[in-house]
This record gives structure tokens, C-alpha cells and sequence, in this order.
């Protein structure tokens, strides 16, 4: 079952002069309706808007954008739209963006250096006003590319101060110090980490965040008891499987997210330990699969909205100076013990 | 710490005749080796070549795509980019129209109506030239405003056939039943069902297979024993826990999504039933949740991946061609039974 349906393209190609002839008024008059500027007779300014109503027409954007040299667009590069942080964070500046009369044109680079910069061409060849930047690992390929763009640009999650571009994210090296030494303020002293790759970013800040943690507390994190994954449920449960192996045993288990701290309980309960009786287990995060758990997970809070709102705020404020000033935004994050962890 | 970074919009404002000077050639010569057309010296596309390299000249697509009526952007409403699913369908989507040239507008609408207005205007001004389009509840109003768009319209995950409107999505109300049926064939006569909010039209399909099958098997779902949540695992939970303060207590759950067959399956854990010896359950679902569990979820496989991509093709298709043929694409589906779910 198949039919046509015509675009109708003629509403759309109507111009203003057309606008004007039907409604028996000048060009200017319709132009004024429009702009909401000047006087126009109550009844003329309804006959026009009556008649622009009816036609569809629409005032060419694209030649007004021309001229004023304004798109209100704002381009983001994401790796792609996976697990939730990424999602919520869009959503927040989409929303926050959306608010402020601004349009996210979106692009995926799967992590790929060369897509990213395709897609960087494509914002300048479509003028955007700005861009938002995620990337798993900034380069100084980046930094130089980033230096020489002609809009403002705002990095999210990622350290980029030293090259002074504008980042907003949060302290993941902090996050994960506090999370480790109320861990450690419990009493547990026999430790294993399970992190993201070397690889990213912010998983050896997480990591040496532990570690600072650790230094203070004169605890040594035995090497058999680090391990490190790419944030996947079943890495959680390989890894703390070959954790189980070791001989000396840990009472305490971090992983660098909730994903692989779900899958370090689930191996926990299957191979008959108890959580957190036997084996205290905490994911940094606090996501949805946090919630699956069976044994409400401890995490640490933070928002990705709130970070994607902040991310826009902080371009809007650049495009609005006609100047991106460097700024660093760190978002708040909270430690939250639930029933998967409990006191030596 | 602020320090400046101007835009270099100097750069970006250069226009062709400037190159043309600093190179020592006509504008006609730029703007072959711009477009890759005609004959042009080695030496001097080379010079020419650098010159736009070191500048960062860009040809003024804006006035180019005036003059073309080509902008090669889509625009893409989603409520939110909440769940697995959209963000999945988003990456399919822009993966393929990016391949193929298109750029991806997004723009959240919360499922509200007034804001898709807004959005559709947003894209008839950007002059997008084609729609994808996602809602929870497709309308009457919906349907005269798709049928006076300028530019085609895919619909995301919901039945517009009866509208003449093209669209993308499974088929919910086959693998619901064909789930249903799944445990049915095990034996399982004594049926919950948890299922989603009434407002949605894919949980209205859904319901409405479930009970399809319950029928063709001469089973009757008990009112007390089908119940309706919001997708949330803490739904699945809490109603999970009502069909177990019921006299008959069922032997399979069927639930909307995974989220909620989470939530039941923790419930029934946690109140003392084994599963699947006690109580099967499955959930209409594939999604990373699924892994979560810590009893190997069944449910049904489809990708969102994929129903992106066909999107992206069928938007693609619909535009080279100059116009839109009404036309329904149903991604395949399989029921996938694991540890979850056994016969009785």
C-alpha cells in the first residue's frame, strides 16, 4: 500500500512580495508583522498574520542568518549516545540551550580522531555559534585544533585548563579519593579497584584519586587486586572472579562505575559471599543499573543534566560577550552509602 | 584564573576575493579549486590550497545553500533522551545520515505538545528537509500538522498507517504475544502482567497481544493480577509486590520493559520465591538491564541501532526522490529465553 503525498513546497516558496500583494499592502508592512516592529493597523497586522497563517509562508531564515550573521546554532561531538551520562548530559543542554534560542546540531565520532575533526569542519562550513566537546582522551592534536576555531568552545569532562579552554566536568579525582576513604573510614583495610581503561581520561584520575586515598590510610593496593575494565556488567564480574582467585581476599571492593560494580555483586553472590557481610562493594556512580542491583549499590551522586545545563550556560554567556573568557565549572558530588556497604 | 581567547573571527569574515588577491589569481580561480571543477595549474592549487589552510578561509555555505535550497540537515523531536532506547535509535540514525551527508538537528520536546510545535516551526525556519519524529501518543492534531509539513516525515515506534504517514518501529503487539506465547508453551496457565502507562500507545499494543495469546490459550488474565507502571525498576518492585499479597499467586510475570522485570525479579528474591523455580519471569526487553540481573533475564531482542539506521534510509530514499511514499518498516524481533524464565 503505497500513496503520494506532495511536499507542497509552493507555500514555502511564497515570498513576502506575494504575502504583500495578497494582503493589498507593501512589502514593508508585511516585514514590519513580522519583526513585531513599527506601527501597523490592528486590522492589516491580523489580515497578514491571517494570510501568513493560511500560506505557511515562512520568512527566509537563511538569508536573514546571512545577513545578520547569526545561526543560533550550537554544535556538540559526542563519542555516541551510550551508557546514561552522556544521554542525560545532552538532555540538559539541549534543554537549557532549547531555552535560550539555541539549536544543538548534533555529531557522533565514535571516538575517532579523524571523524571528530570531519565534524568540526561540518560546524564551521553550517556556522555554528559554538561547540561543545567530548572526547575520551584531549590530545594536544585537539588543543591545537581547539585554539584555532572561530567560535567558542566548552569541553566537557575533561581537564583542559593548562591549555586554557573552557571545561566543565566533575572531579573525578576527588570523587573517587572520597569514596575510597569512606571505605576506608569503615575500617576496611584489604582493598581491590576495579577501573576504566587506561585509555580514558578521566579513569586514571579516578584511579590515582583511590590510590591518594589509600597513601593516607598507609594501605598498599596489592597489584593481583587491581584490575581494570571498559566498564561493561560482565568486565564487573570476570575481573572480580579473578579477584577471587587471589589468596588473600578483599573486604572491600570500589569499581570505576556502577556497571562493573553490579557485575562484581552479582559474581560475589553467585560464588556464595555475602554483600555486604563478607565483601563491601561500591560503584562510582549512581545510575539506573545502581538501582537493579539486588543489594541497593553505594555510589557517589553527581548529575549529568545539571552538568549538560552548565555546559550551555557557559556558552550562551561566551556567545552573549562576544568572548569566551577560560572558566572551569567542577559539579557537586555526594557519596551515598547504601545497604551494599557496611563497617569491619 | 581568566585570561582571553578571542574568536579569530577576522579569519572566518575573509571572503573569496581576499584569497583570490593574497594568491595573485582571479576569484573564478578560487572558486574552481574550491569546488574541485576545471582546469587549474598544479602550482597554483597548491598555493591556493595552503592559503585556505593557513587562513582558515570556508566558501559561505549559508549563501550557497540560499542559492541551492539544500541544507542537508534533518530534524529529529524525541521526548528525551532518556532509557536505552532513544538514545540507541539516535546513534543508528545519525550514524547513517551523517554517512550519507545529512546533519542531525535534535530538539527535546518532553512529550509535550506545545513544545513539538515549537520544534517543527524551529525546523520549517532552519529549512530542514526532512522530519523524524517520536511521541507517546500520536494524535489527530498530530496527524493535520505531519500532513501539511514542506518536507517528509518518518514517524519513530507508531502506528500512522491509517494517516497515510510513513513510519519506522516494531511490532508490539506480535512480540508481546509471541512472549505471552513463549510461556504459555511451558505451561505457565496462572498470568501477571505488568505492563506500561495506559497514555502510551506501544503499551496499549503490547497489553493487547499479551492478552491475544492468554486467549488463543483459553487464559484469563485476572484483573488483580495485571497491573500498569511507569517503565521505573522501583514500579516493577512495588507492583511486583501487590500481585504477591493476592491469594493466587501467579507462575510467569510478564513485564513492559526490563526495568520493571528487574524490579519484580528483586521483589520476588527478596520476599523469599526462587526464580525460576517459584515464579518465571520475563520482560519485553533486550536492553543492558537485563544484564544486570542477578538471574539471567528473558525477553525479546530488537534493535534500536537498527530502527535509527532504517529511519536515516527512509528519510534518505524519500528526499533523492523529491518525495516522501507513504510506507511502514517493521524491524525483526526474537524472543530470547535464559535462566529466568523455565517450564512448570
Amino acid at each position: 500500500m503505497q500513496f503520494k503525498r506532495g511536499f507542497m513546497m509552493k507555500v514555502n516558496d511564497l515570498n513576502m512580495k506575494e504575502i504583500a500583494k495578497l494582503a493589498g499592502v507593501s512589502t514593508a508592512t508585511v516585514s514590519r508583522v513580522l519583526n513585531h516592529s513599527g506601527k501597523v493597523k490592528e486590522s492589516t497586522r491580523k489580515k497578514i498574520e491571517e494570510l501568513i497563517e493560511q500560506t505557511g509562508y515562512r520568512p527566509n531564515v537563511l538569508a536573514r542568518e546571512l545577513a545578520e550573521k547569526k545561526t543560533n546554532l550550537i554544535g556538540l561531538i559526542v563519542h555516541a549516545m551510550t551508557g546514561e551520562g552522556i544521554p542525560k548530559a545532552v538532555n540538559g543542554l539541549n534543554e537549557q540551550l532549547s531555552e535560550n534560542g539555541y539549536s544543538l546540531l548534533i555529531a557522533g565520532s565514535n571516538g575517532i580522531f579523524e571523524n571528530e575533526m570531519k565534524q568540526i569542519e561540518l560546524f564551521r562550513q553550517k556556522r555554528v555559534e559554538g561547540m561543545v566537546f567530548a572526547t575520551r582522551q584531549f590530545t594536544e592534536e585537539h588543543e591545537k585544533i581547539m585554539k584555532k576555531l572561530p567560535f567558542p568552545v566548552v569541553i566537557l569532562m575533561q581537564d583542559t585548563d593548562s591549555a586554557g579552554i573552557s571545561n566543565a566536568g566533575f572531579d573525578n579525582f576527588q570523587l573517587a579519593k572520597e569514596a575510597a576513604s569512606s571505605l576506608l573510614s569503615l575500617g576496611h583495610r584489604r582493598f581491590a579497584y576495579i577501573g576504566g581503561p587506561e585509555s580514558s581520561d578521566s579513569a586514571v584520575l579516578r584511579e590515582n584519586g583511590v590510590k591518594a586515598a589509600l597513601k593516607e590510610y598507609g594501605v598498599y593496593l596489592r597489584p593481583a587486586l587491581q584490575k581494570r575494565g571498559s566498564y561493561h556488567i560482565g568486565d564487573g564480574y570476570t575481573l572480580m572472579k579473578q579477584i577471587l582467585n587471589e589468596q588473600e581476599k578483599p573486604t572491600a571492593v570500589l569499581a570505576g562505575n556502577d556497571g562493573m560494580a553490579v557485575g562484581a555483586v552479582n559474581c560475589l553472590l553467585q560464588h556464595g559471599y555475602r554483600v555486604p557481610e563478607d565483601v563491601s562493594v561500591m560503584g562510582l556512580d549512581d545510575t539506573d543499573l545502581a538501582q537493579a542491583s539486588i543489594i541497593p549499590l553505594s555510589g557517589v551522586q553527581y548529575s549529568y543534566t545539571a552538568l549538560g545545563r552548565e555546559a550551555a550556560n557557559m556558552m550562551i554567556q561566551g556567545i552573549e560577550a562576544g568572548e569566551l573568557l577560560y572558566e572551569k565549572r567542577i559539579l557537586p558530588h555526594n557519596i551515598c552509602i547504601r545497604q551494599s556497604v557496611s563497617s569491619i
